[in-house]
Order: C-alpha cells, then sequence, then structure tokens
C-alpha cells in the first residue's frame, strides 16, 4: 500500500531509513553491553542484519556511528583537532601559551548549543547509573577526547601526557556538572568571558605548567 | 513475646530504632520531594507521625538530619570548618597562601574512607537521575560547603565570594565523578600527593587569586 511514486527519489532507496534505525538501536545496544572499545561493526552489523560494509558506508567510523547512536550534533575529536586546530595555524607560536583559554571557550560555546548540551548530559546521566554507561562514557572519553587533545596540545603520548588530559578532563567534567546540572549559582549564570579568565588558566596549569610534587627542599631533579 | 529482659538496656528505649527509622525515612522523602531548603523539621516529624522536639532531640539540626538521612558519616560543613579551621589555627599567616593545598588534601583523604565516598557517589547519581536529586543536591551544597567554605576561607559574603567557592566546587565535583565514576587513567591512580600538587593550586586561584577577565589593554582599573 505504500506510494512510491516520483514524488519520492531523495536519493534513498526504500527501506533505507528503517535500515538506519535497525542499525543505530543495534549499535545502542551493543555500545552499552560491551564498551565503546569492545563493540565492533561487524557486532553491531550482525545484530542489525546487514552486511558490515553497509554499516561503513552509512557511518564511516565508530566514533561517527556512537555520535549518531548517542545522538551527538558534533564529534568531540573533530571539535578539539578542527577548531583548535585551526587557532593553532592562526596564531603559531601564540597557540601554545593560550591553549587553555581557547580550548575552554570551545567548550563552552559547544555547550551553549542545546542539542550538544543534552548529548553531553545524557552521556553524563548513564554514566552515574549504569555500569555499563561508565565504561561506554570512559573509554569514548580516553579513545577520543584524551587521544586528540593529546594530539593537538602536543602533548606526549605517555603517562604524564595522558594524566594532564585526565586532569582537563575533570574540571571539564566538573564544569558542566556544576553549571547545567547543578545549576549552582552564580556559576551557572557567569558568562563565557568570565569562565574563560577563571578556568583558562587551570586548563593551561593541567595541559603545560608544573604540576608535579616539590622535590625535598633543597634536592632539584 | 518480644524478649524484654536484664539483657537489653543499652540507655535506648524499647521502640527507639525504630522510631528513628520512621523519622529518616519521613526524612528522605521530604527532602526528595522538597528539597533541602523546603523540608522542614515540623513537616518531616509529622510525616513520621512524632513531635517535632523528638526529630531536635536525636539528630540536633537539620544537617545532621540530612547527614544520617542520605547515611553520610561525616558533616561536611564540620569537615571544611573543623579540619581547615584546625589547621588555619595552626598555620596562622602561613594558612592563606596554602588554603587550596590544604583542602584538596582534606577532601582526597575524606574520600579514601570507602562510605564517604559511596555517600558523595550517592548523592551525585540522584542529582544525576532525577530533578528532586538535583534540588536536594543543589541547596545541600550552597546551604552547607559554600557557607562554611566562604567562612573558612575568608570569602566574602557577596556574589564574588559565592562564584568563587562554585568554582572550587566544579573542580571538586568533577575530580570525584572522573576518579572515583568514570575511572579515568592515569588520574584515577595517582597518589594524594601527585593530586594536591595538581589540583591544589586550581583551587588556591579560585579561592584567593585573579580569575577576573582582563580590562581592555592599556586600562588599568
Amino acid at each position: 500500500m505504500t506510494k512510491d511514486g516520483p514524488s519520492r527519489g531523495l536519493g534513498r532507496r526504500p527501506g533505507e531509513s528503517g535500515t538506519r534505525e535497525a542499525i543505530l538501536a543495534a549499535a545502542r545496544k551493543r555500545f552499552g553491553n560491551h564498551g565503546y572499545d569492545g563493540a565492533t561493526i561487524r557486532g553491531i552489523a550482525s545484530d542489525a542484519g546487514v552486511d558490515p560494509a553497509l554499516v561503513h558506508h552509512f557511518y564511516g567510523t565508530k566514533e561517527r556511528l556512537f555520535a549518531a547512536a548517542m545522538r551527538l550534533q558534533v564529534l568531540p575529536s573533530e571539535l578539539i583537532t578542527g577548531v583548535l586546530g585551526a587557532e593553532r595555524d592562526r596564531l603559531g607560536a601564540e597557540f601554545g601559551p593560550r591553549i587553555g583559554e581557547i580550548l575552554t571557550g570551545t567548550m563552552l560555546r559547544a555547550w551553549d548549543v542545546a542539542d550538544i548540551r543534552t548529548a553531553f548530559l545524557g552521556l553524563l546521566r548513564s554514566a552515574a547509573t549504569s555500569d555499563q554507561g561508565v565504561v561506554m562514557l570512559r573509554e569514548f572519553v580516553t579513545s577520543t577526547i584524551v587521544a586528540s587533545l593529546t594530539q593537538v596540545a602536543g602533548l606526549a603520548d605517555d603517562a604524564e601526557g595522558r594524566y594532564r588530559a585526565t586532569l582537563v578532563a575533570s574540571q571539564v567534567v566538573g564544569l558542566g556538572f556544576a553549571r547545567y546540572v547543578l545549576g549552582l549559582e552564580p556559576l551557572s549564570s557567569a558568562t563565557t568571558e568570565d569562565l574563560v579568565a577563571a578556568i583558562g588558566p587551570t586548563m593551561q596549569r593541567y595541559l603545560t605548567g608544573d604540576i608535579a610534587p616539590e622535590s625535598p627542599a633543597g634536592v632539584s631533579s
């Protein structure tokens, strides 16, 4: 009984949107049950009853599929490497000393977009309430955000670099939680400019500053 | 059929523990439905079918009743004013420049106690999942933690003082979430000493440092 006349023809075959939905539903389930790292395109395709090549064709990478399944409007790694990479190219040598401020502003402007904020808070909520959500968010943050932050900030790909990136993540998550979930005032109604001034230097220290315990008095390393 | 022989007699009347339980159950419900500020001792007593004076007798203040109902092992305001107040008395003029480090260490040592950590994470979870939990945690944080932090750190009781205290709260909540809920590595296995060195200066800046946006170039205020 479906009409299939010439008014169709937006380049999608009949049934394509149903297939996409089936893939996204299978992805949400797999990511939930197996975590971000454990879920495979092959397994998701199998659950959705389609060929893995079709999943690759529709969504490209696993991160992109995750973002679509979780209704993220932007890829965190693209936001970080895209916006910060462009600023790095524009500012040259000035970029390094200003990365904390630039990162803080980028993050706040992303959260100003209601859909992005909603998706971010959804991930936080799922991590706060289920062990599956924890595994999923931890692996996603580590595989995409920490990795791209390490790259764009020029951090060493070692334990110290990852420690610096996770310190940044702790302030990012806490700011999102205090400002958007708890609505703590006056933090919640502070302007982007205020918060960049207050929190930018924190990010800068975590990324490039001295964060190690002091050597015992009189001993320099 | 209950035995009421001489083996009893720990100073509690028969039925006291049942009354306490009824009060705590009524308190959890009232705090959940009305928030921390909206819940009254009178209302909780009424729900539990007891006299308000008995609630005061058992629990003293509303904060103490809240802590008992939420199974907090310490009162956050007592932790802050007690531990930090003692350090202030001990260190004198040295206390001010070290408050960030002392606050960070105090918080991490409290979280080392499993029961305290569990209660803290329970509050975070309830805020992440229900609007009632949000209101309860926001008002509790504001009425007790922000207030006692403002006092012990000698912050002005104005918008700037509260802004500084809520910036601290954002890093505290984020550290707890990243370290204990998400388990982000290597943050999660960092030592207390490492974290005091990394995060202490953040707390110090939020409490006592320069956090305002710069004046336009060439104009000093």
